[in-house]
C-alpha cells in the first residue's frame, strides 16, 4: 500500500481523491488546503484525514507520495520540500507558471527527476494512445502538418482561473504536450501566436486572453496549429488531425449519446460529451493507476519533469509571440 | 442516331425526355399522351412533335424505339403493339398491376424479349452499383439478413397514386429488384407482410395501404426485410444494408449539404437530398445512355422484361400476404 | 444497508458483485452458486461469504434482498422460495423459459409482486432513456413503425446458451421490452417470425436459431420489427429506430473511440464498443442503485414481475410463430 | 443570345465551354489558344471556330463576352484589350500574378469595372452559399475564429502549376475570398503565414511551395487560419469551420457516396469527391449562368474585379509573410 496525501482540495484535486480512494494501490491518508472550508468538507467526504498546513503533509514520515494540486505559482516550492523529504510527487500541470523558475528547479533536481510525474491527464486516454500508436507506426508516413482544436464549454470560474499562468500555460500546454508526444521533444523550434479578448473583458483585465492562434514549426517544415477558445457555445471540444503523407489520422470530442433526431429541418445530434472532467474520466482513473504501479513496482513514471518543462517552454514561447507581436524562436 | 418516341408525358416521362434529349446518340421524334394539354407542352418546352394518339406513333415507321410511361395497366398492350413493329422498347415499371397479365405476355413474347427494357433505374446509380459488386465478391462473406428501408417525403398526388397498382408494385418492388440483384433470381421462396393505414384515409378507400413491412425469405434461411412509408417527415430515404458473415455494407441516402451547425442544443445537419428524382439524377441519365448504347451496339438490355416479372412477382404476393394475414409460398 | 446476496456466480452475476461491493447502500453478505468452484473464487475475490446451497441464502434472516442470476429454468422456484421467507428479490430476466410457469407465478404472486425487480438493464442505460422521454414526449407525433436490429459479436460458450431459453427469450427479449415501453404494455397484438441457422449447427441441434426476424403488429397498424443475430463480425450491435409521424429518433451503439484514419481506401473508423458488459456498464451501475434505493425509500421498483411476463408473451409468441410458420396472435 | 468567345483552352477553359455550350443564353463562338493543338482539338470537340490569335477574338465585332483562361501573368492584358473593344470579360483567378499591376489595372479601369467578373466558383457553391448566409443571418453570434482546411487530392501537372504565382495565389487565394465573403472586405490587417516543401522538391526549385499555414486577424481580434497542401493522400478536401458566439457552422467535401462497409477493422466509407472539378461542377454551371444572367439583364456581375484585387492583396501579404519570416501589416 502507497500512502498518498493531496495537496489542495480544488476542483482536479478532488478528480484525484476519488481515484486513489478507489485504487487499491493506496492508501488516502490526508487532505490538505490552505482554504480550511474545502478542505475539511473533501476530507469529511472520503472519511480521511484534514491539514491546513502543506508542511505538516510533507514532513509526515507516514506519507510515502504527494498530489500536488494546487496554484500554479506554488508547484515548485512544494515539489522541493517534499522531494526533500524523498517523497514521491504527483504535481498537476504546469510546473510553474514562471518557466525560468520551472528549468531551474528541473535542472537543479535532475538527480531526483525520477520522483516527480507531471499531469498530462490526455497521455493516459484510449484514443490520444491510438492516435500516437498510429503515428508512430508511420504506417500513414510522415507527418506534415498538425491541427489542433481545443475549446472550453464555459468559462472555468475566475477564482480557478486566477492562478493559471494564462491561457497558453493552462490551456494551450495539453494541446503543445500532444504535438510533442506525436513529433518527439525539441523538435518545435519557433511559433507565432495571435490572441484576442472575444469572450470576456475580465481576461484582459488580468492581462490574459480569452482566444488563441498559434502555429509552431520544425526545422524541417512540418507545421502544429493550435486553435483556443474560452468560449464554445456547442459544448467541450478537443480534436486533433494530423496530416501525413498517405493520409490522416484524426480524433474527436465523443457526443454524449450516439442518438438522432431527424425531423423537417433535417438531423440532430446530442452536444458533445460533458467538460473534460466527463471526457477525461477514464484517463484521470488511468493516470492514477500508471503513478502508483510506478512507485510499487520501482518503474519509471511515464511522465518525467522534463516532459513538463519542455511543454511549458513552448506555451512560454507562444505567449511571448502574442505579446510581442513577432515569431519567436524556441531554445532547445 | 436512334430515332425516339415518349408515350406518357407526366413526371417520369418529362424526366426521360430531358435525358433523350441531351443525349448524343437519342433524336427525339415525338411526345404522345392522351391528355393534350400535358402533352403539347412537353413537345413545345423541348421543341419535338405531339400526339394524341399511341397508335400514330407506333405505326410511325420512322421511330426505332419507344419510351412508355404511361399509367402501368396500359404497359402490356402498348408493349405488344410496339413490338409487333419490331421497335425497341423502354417500359417503365411494373410491367402491369396485374401479375397473370404480365406473365402472359412475357411468356409469350420470349423470342421477342430481347427487344425490351425495364426501368429499374436505381440499378444505375454508382452506389447501388458498388453495394452489388461488393455483395458479389464475396469479400463479406455470405449474405445472412438485408434490411431495405425506403421512404416518400410526401404523398404523391392521387393522380399518380391511383395507377400504381398500390404499394407493393409501386413502392416495395423497386426495393424487391435491388434484393434480387443481391440475391439472384429465383431466390426468394416465401414473404409475410404486414400493411397499414396511418398516413391518409385516402389510401384505404382505393384499397391500397400507406405503410407495410414484408419479409422474404430463401430456402436455406437468409431473410430480406423491407420497410416503406408513404410519409417521411424528414424527407426521400432508400438505405440498404447487408449482413454477411463476415461483415456488413450499406448504402444510405446523401444529405443535401454537407453541412453542420453546432450550438448549445448539439449537431445539426440538413435533410437528405429532395425526392427520387434528385437522388437517381444521374441514375436516370446513366439508364437512357445504356438503353441507346445496347441498341446502337446490338448488345443485351441490362434489365429484360424477365427481371421486370421476377420482381413483381414478389410484390404481387406481399401484397397478398398482406391481404390473407397468412404467409404466402412464391412459384419459381 | 441493506444486506444482499446474490445466487448464481457466472458472468452476469459477476456485474452485479460488482455493482453491489461499490455501492454504498448495500452490504454484499454473500455468494451463493451450486458449482463450488466458480462460487468460492468470485467470493474471495470480492472478500465475501460463500454458499453452495440456494436455500441456506433463502433462510438466512440477516439477508434482506437477494439476486437471482441462475439459469432461467430456476427463477421461478428461487423467487417463491425467497418471497416466501418476505426478501426483495432482483431477478434476471427471463422470468423463466416456461411462459406458463412464469404466468402462473406472477399471477399466484400478485400481492407480493411488489418485492420483484426484473433485470432489463437497457432499461437504465441514458440513450434508452432519451428515446423513451423523446417518444412519450409526441414531439414527433404518433409512432408508425419501430426498427431493432440486436446482434451479438460473437458466440456465447454453449453453457451460457444451454440455459437461456433460446433467441427470443435471450436476445429478442431485451428488445421487446424497449418496444414495450415505447408502445406501452397490451399494445402488441400479433407476430410474425422467421428464424434460421446459419451461424453454427450447434444452435439447430439444440433445437434453437441463430438469425431471426420478427415484426410485431397493434391493432392500429402500428408495426415493430426486430432483426436478431448470434453473429457481428463488425462487434456488438444494438440499434432501434422509431418512425413517427412527424419525424425519427434513432439510438445506435457507440464506437470504441471517436477516432478516424483517412486514407488513399477511405475514411475509416473503430468497430462498436465491445459486447454488452462494456456497452451498458453504466446502465448496470444504475439499475443496481435503482433496486437499491426503493427498497431503502419504500418506493415501487421500477421494473415489475408483470413487466417481465408482459416481454415473455410477446418472446414466446415469436418462438411459437417461427416453429409453425404462421402468424400468431396474442393473448392480452 | 450572347456570343461568347473563350481564350485558352486548358483545363479550366475546358470546363467553361462545356458550360456555355449547354445554357441557352450563350452562343460559343470561337476558342482561342496560342497552343493550336489543345486549341483546335477543344473547338472541334465542340464544334465551334478556333483562333490562335487573341486579337483576333478581340477584333471580333460579333463577340459580346470573352472567358480568359489563360496563364495568371496575361490576365490584365487581355481584359484592358478586351476593355477597349468594350466587352464583357469573365476572368478567372488571380486577377494578374503581380498585385501591383493588378492594382494598376483595376483602379485605372473602376469607371469600366463593372463589366468584369472575376471567377470565383465556390461562391456559386449551395454548401457555401448556405454557410454565407448561416453567419450572416447573425444567429449563430458573432464570429470569433475561422478554420479553412484546403487539401489537393494530387499535385497538378507542372504545365499548369508554372502559371499559377504560386500556393498563395493560386490555392489559398479561393479560401481568402471565402473569408472575405463571411466577414467582409478590409476586415483583415494582418497576416503571419508559414510555408515549406514537403511533397516535392520541383516546388522549391521554382521558388513555390507545397504546404502553406496562415493566419490572418482583423482589428478587433477576430482570425482566420487557414492550411493549404498541394498533396492530400485521402482525396480533395475543402473545409471551413466557422466559430461564433453562440455556436459554430462548418461546411465539409461530400463523399463520393454513402456507402459504408463494417467488418472486423471497423467502419469504412468512401473517400472524398473527386477533385474540384468534380466537387464543383454544379457550381461552375451556376457561375456561368449569374455571369450570363446579369449581362442579359443589365445586372451588375456578382463578383467584381475589386474582390479580385481584395483577395490577392491577401494572398501577395500571406506570400510577403512566409518569405519574409515575419507578420505582415495589410494595406486597406
Amino acid at each position: 500500500m502507497i500512502n498518498v496525501a493531496v495537496i489542495g482540495a480544488g476542483r482536479i484535486g478532488r478528480v484525484h481523491v476519488g481515484n486513489l480512494v478507489r485504487n487499491r494501490l493506496a492508501c488516502l491518508k490526508a487532505i490538505c488546503d490552505t482554504q480550511e472550508q474545502a478542505g475539511k468538507r473533501l476530507a469529511r467526504e472520503f472519511g480521511t484525514e484534514f491539514s491546513a498546513l502543506p508542511d505538516e503533509i510533507i514532513q509526515n514520515k507516514e506519507i510515502d507520495a504527494v498530489y500536488i494540486c494546487t496554484p500554479a505559482h506554488t508547484h515548485v516550492d512544494l515539489m522541493e520540500a517534499a522531494l526533500a523529504k524523498d517523497k514521491y510527487v504527483f504535481c498537476e500541470k504546469p510546473i510553474d507558471e514562471d518557466f525560468e523558475k520551472a528549468k531551474r528547479f528541473v535542472y537543479a533536481n535532475s538527480a531526483r527527476a525520477a520522483k516527480i510525474m507531471i499531469g498530462f491527464h490526455r497521455r493516459f486516454d484510449q484514443t490520444h494512445l491510438h492516435l500516437r500508436e498510429t503515428i508512430h507506426s508511420r504506417r500513414l508516413g510522415q507527418v506534415e502538418q498538425i491541427l489542433i482544436n481545443s475549446r472550453d464549454p464555459t468559462m472555468d470560474s475566475y477564482d480557478v482561473l486566477t492562478f493559471t499562468g494564462g491561457i497558453f500555460r493552462d490551456m494551450t500546454l495539453h494541446d503543445i504536450d500532444q504535438a510533442l508526444v506525436l513529433l518527439g521533444p525539441a523538435t518545435l523550434t519557433g511559433v507565432f501566436a495571435r490572441t484576442a479578448c472575444l469572450v470576456d473583458p475580465a481576461f484582459a483585465q488580468r492581462g490574459d486572453f480569452d482566444n488563441a492562434v498559434a502555429t509552431f514549426w520544425t526545422e524541417t517544415g512540418v507545421t502544429c496549429t493550435i486553435l483556443n477558445s474560452r468560449r464554445s457555445a456547442f459544448g467541450f471540444e478537443q480534436n486533433i488531425e494530423v496530416f501525413c503523407s498517405n493520409g490522416s489520422a484524426s480524433l474527436n470530442t465523443p457526443t454524449e449519446m450516439t442518438f438522432t433526431v431527424r425531423d423537417q429541418k433535417g438531423t440532430h445530434c446530442p452536444a458533445p460529451m460533458g467538460h473534460f472532467l466527463e471526457r477525461y474520466h477514464a484517463a484521470y482513473e488511468t493516470e492514477c493507476q500508471a503513478f502508483l504501479e510506478a512507485i510499487e513496482q520501482g518503474k519509471e513514471f511515464p511522465i518525467s519533469a522534463l516532459d513538463g518543462l519542455n511543454a511549458l517552454r513552448l506555451a512560454e514561447a507562444a505567449d511571448r509571440s502574442a505579446r510581442l507581436g513577432q515569431p519567436v524562436a524556441i531554445e532547445t
